[in-house]
């Protein structure tokens, strides 16, 4: 039963360790043992430093460039940041998260998204880009207020590609701190169908406010996460 | 993957097979070949007819007596139905609950809370006892509406006893529905804290109104039962 409460243990000591100097760093991703931990900072509107950047302590991927996705829909999208209108082809969205906001691509099917800064009243978004069973896949974490003074956190992976590609994938995020354990298990869905269409549809990991501190240490969020291929039946 | 898809087809199909005439019955429980199912119909808040009552289709179980817990401290505690203003010792809020709610007692460590009416709008509150590993425990799931027009469900396990005897045990309650699977773990807190304790930690399974709609099937929904012994590390 301790078992992934000493998980969780154990990658926030590693965070201790291998970030002493968070505040240089925007991403830090590192790999013992177990799955690559991901130290995401809240994303900033435009890539500046109104919120804080990143530099080294990538230990591991890093900025790795994703192969792009093929043959996609030349469907709208927007951008899944809350501060920034930019609208496009749904084609184009993994190159402007990663060219206006600087988000980090990692490799592999597993991983330990760990989100800091959730206390800051200004953070509103984590994300990364994951490179994966031949495909490209965004993984985000928003903060969102639905109701006066009533916050919640959506988690979700979307595949960068058509929906007709994105039903063969499933995801599974899990929480786990303190003998407690919350896990959420999906079909993957496409970027395409917009963020907030998912979010509306509460077809995530859903965290009230009161939720996210259980399982939070020291105002990081640890997200472990896996994406697979949909097994076939 | 599709494998937890086809366990809940499973069981609301023998729910659709067995409980032909649910207007009848306040709870009923069958077993096949997978684990107990129980239906369960609103609380209603003085064991009355306002909301639908019950009578057979009790295929096992049924209303079996619990051995009642022992060695309570003498603590004050409170009904955890909404609508009933009871309060008394910890140590006969398992009678109360079964005299005047009339809350079905089971038997076992793992079954399915088939929570009906869920769309009722005067339905507020889901309860069994289930007797199990030596001890007596509650199951509830509560509707609430902490912000206006933002329904919420809250799922917990309680043990009637003491705190010393509830973090000897974990429960987990697992949702699954079209290819999607929200499972929450955790220690058993005792009912001596107050279930309205619990909810105002948020140390329960959390979902908002739309994430119920997800996991429900024709105002039916499912949640899937296990109580075990924490393992000593």
């Amino acid at each position: 039963m301790l078992f992934f409460t000493q998980c969780f243990g154990i990658f926030t000591d590693l965070v201790h360790l291998r970030c002493r100097h968070p505040i240089k760093s925007n991403r830090c991703t590192f790999s013992g043992a177990g799955p690559v931990v991901c130290v995401v900072n809240p994303a900033s509107p435009h890539g500046d430093s109104s919120l804080r950047r990143c530099s080294s302590l990538s230990l591991r991927t890093g900025q790795v460039e994703a192969k792009f996705p093929r043959g996609l829909p030349n469907r709208p999208c927007s951008c899944p940041l809350h501060s920034c209108d930019w609208e496009g082809d749904s084609e184009v969205v993994g190159v402007h998260l990663k060219e206006i906001h600087q988000v980090t691509t990692l490799q592999g099917q597993h991983f330990v998204f760990l989100a800091a800064d959730m206390n800051l009243p200004e953070a509103e978004d984590w994300l990364t880009l994951q490179c994966c069973l031949g495909e490209e896949f965004l993984l985000v974490l928003k903060k969102q207020e639905k109701r006066e003074g009533f916050q919640q956190y959506f988690a979700v992976v979307m595949l960068l590609g058509p929906d007709s590609a994105a039903e063969k994938f499933t995801y599974r995020l899990e929480l786990s701190r303190d003998r407690r354990r919350l896990s959420w298990e999906s079909t993957v869905r496409s970027i395409s169908e917009g963020i907030n269409t998912v979010i509306a549809e509460s077809d995530c990991l859903v965290l009230s406010e009161p939720l996210a501190r259980i399982f939070s240490d020291n105002g990081k969020l640890g997200i472990i996460i896996s994406i697979s291929a949909t097994k076939q039946s």
